[in-house]
């Protein structure tokens, strides 16, 4: 019997350890494998031989998967290593081969975005190359739901909540002055406008906020928005704008461009936009204006998942075990809607062509004409997603997660 | 029989309704009270008249009270009207009771901070020296639990419970890569730290974070703040610091003192700490550091409210009704700790006197000898405030509040 060995990569979402604990179930009730190895900080645990052993306390701690699937951020912890080509660099990928050989793996589950697909897509390029019977798969994850070949990403459902729940709440607040007052609140999303867009699922009977959604799907054009800002205003004292970090004018500049900086993948890193925004409604409509950034909350905020989202999430990673049991190797596992409501979908197998290259957009047939808003297209794929409460345990007023276990590793 | 008012002002907090609820559940079970009449917009509802009517709405609505204590930010509305001196400006009194006259008002509740309160002292001497007999009841709220004559005030408890929360949660989030990396929460309190110091409750027996914590109750010293990150890194690499909106300088000038403005009561609106500090860690200590501002969803985050903070909020007005039946005016209800563990406390009757000018500061005594931490009395007494989860309501995903009943009139 071979072992597995599962790690986790890129930014934390509140769903991944959802992933983590479908993996380790999936191998549990596995006839093929034994052991279950977690690699710390993601590859870099494979090539510096760091890794926990899970099988035995998945087996005998009472509640640690649950509690494991609760608990935001990755447990095992992550990197944000760029692996170059097997050609380019076979070093690397003799001592990953060399150090899954020693533990006996005959699995290996990458939890990631689309940095860690093209991670997954060339190390099986690499074990076909070797004759290498190890397999390789991918679980994906991101709050930002841009990776081509699935509905859906884990993670998205519940940052999609915690970011609808927050703009109901922050409309509770806006209304209660009697005073005209522009809100503008900063949504992640560096490409794709998805997270903002659940902004909108905000509204109900009585709340209308926000009027103005602006997604990086189409281009911002500052005239526009302080003409729209004004006439909603005419219709409402209280305005609340939805934002994407990532808006871009039509030359493609970013409107935050002065505070961008680009990470290691070229990724920019953005923040700021929510507060020229707020400068641009100080300076041409004289009014009260605040920005607020929803910030990291939107990815960690354990205490309010959508429990579709971890139910789905656990299921990708439990299927994954299953497809390299049939001997697949090289694939991700993927979502497949099958209706919108009731919602149905089922966990499928997905290709990695070109997914590290290609970023899913919104549509633009889900944003409106004016570029200013979602339509209830978008709303109702969104819905679904965001269902359903789990159940957070709580001790002195606090919620209670499951140790980060690699801290003596980190610290020092 | 005489009917009450209730009005509610300042700032929002997740408990501020649980009050209202209160002093309805009071008046409902009260003999010598008929009908319940909430003004919009705090005091200016009294001055234009404009009111609802909850008695009818509190006897025959199953789940009102229930949801409406659930509510977060001011289901009545707030202003924020700075009431002059009587003797300055007698017209205005004239009209308030003139209002509330009309409307056979045997007692006025005031649901608010300082500058409510100091409303209420107004009103009753007013009441006083034109001999009418209409009582005047103040029932304390701000998240930044800095009044006198209170052990603490509703809201600050489910304010500090999503500040630990998040704070845990952020740590999470942080402990996921393997590189040094400095994270700066900026949280609300102008000129008190109770707020920041709650940030403290996030350490477990694997959460060290934060490990530092600066209040405004001591001046801010940018070296020693190089220092204290500078230790703190060697010794782990994930370091998270707690900051207060309003920390000084030696000579009490605001560290964000370039962000700052002066509101009409010449508070300080500040913003922006977090950034100044983010700037002096990239620019001291060149390493990977980001700002977190925690925002206004520190004090409308109704999902995740401390059920005890709820239940005393309540407690505090329905207190407030009892003691204007016994005849009294011109006080405000609040809150006698009798014991920390276990916690015990009773509801009681307080003195306005200087509570519109004094604030409550955390005692020097609660902070460390270098400012850069809390104690263990600090927590000690915060601990039982954040305790207790409350029953959210969801549906489609989404919390359910009371829809805002004034929009009609805020509209337009």
């Amino acid at each position: 019997m071979k072992n597995i060995m599962v790690a986790q990569s890129g930014g934390p979402t509140a769903a991944i350890n959802a992933s983590l604990a479908g993996v380790i179930r999936g191998a549990l009730s596995s006839s093929e494998y034994d052991k279950i190895y977690g690699a710390i900080h993601g590859i870099s645990g494979v090539l510096n031989e760091n890794y926990l052993e899970l099988s035995e306390r998945a087996r005998t701690e009472e509640d640690f998967l649950t509690r494991l699937a609760l608990t935001p951020a990755m447990f095992l912890g992550s990197c944000r290593v760029k692996m170059r080509d097997p050609i380019e660099d076979p070093e690397i990928y003799d001592q990953i081969f060399r150090s899954l050989e020693k533990m006996e793996i005959g699995a290996f589950f990458y939890i990631g975005g689309n940095d860690s697909m093209d991670t997954v897509t060339k190390l099986s390029v690499a074990a076909n190359k070797r004759n290498s019977a190890i397999r390789f798969a991918g679980v994906p994850k991101t709050i930002d739901n841009d990776l081509i070949h699935t509905d859906h990403t884990p993670g998205y459902g519940s940052a999609a909540k915690f970011i609808a729940s927050s703009m109901l709440e922050i409309a509770h607040d806006t209304y209660i002055y009697d005073l005209p007052c522009v809100t503008i609140v900063e949504i992640m999303g560096r490409d794709a406008g998805w997270l903002t867009a659940s902004a909108a699922l905000a509204r109900n009977e009585y709340n209308k906020t926000p009027q103005l959604i602006y997604l990086p799907e189409v281009p911002f054009h500052r005239t526009q928005f302080v003409e729209d800002v004004r006439r909603e205003l005419k219709k409402s004292k209280n305005v609340v704008v939805a934002v994407s970090e990532g808006i871009r004018d039509e030359k493609g500049i970013y409107i935050s461009a002065k505070e961008a900086v680009a990470d290691k993948f070229g990724h920019m890193q953005l923040s700021g936009v929510g507060k020229v925004l707020e400068n641009i409604v100080k300076r041409e409509l004289h009014i009260k204006v605040r920005s607020i950034e929803l910030s990291i909350l939107q990815r960690c905020a354990g205490h309010v998942t959508a429990a579709q989202d971890l139910k789905e999430s656990e299921e990708l990673g439990e299927k994954a075990v299953q497809l390299t049991e049939e001997g697949k190797t090289g694939f991700m596992t993927a979502i497949n809607r099958i209706s919108d409501t009731p919602y149905r979908y089922e966990i499928c197998e997905a290709s990695l062509t070109e997914i590290a290259n290609k970023e899913r957009d919104v549509p633009r047939a889900w944003i409106n004409e004016e570029g200013n808003d979602v339509t209830e297209d978008m709303l109702r794929y969104i819905r679904p997603l965001i269902g359903g409460e789990t159940a957070t345990e709580w001790k002195d007023g606090l919620p209670v997660y499951l140790p980060v276990p690699h801290l003596d590793h980190a610290g020092e």
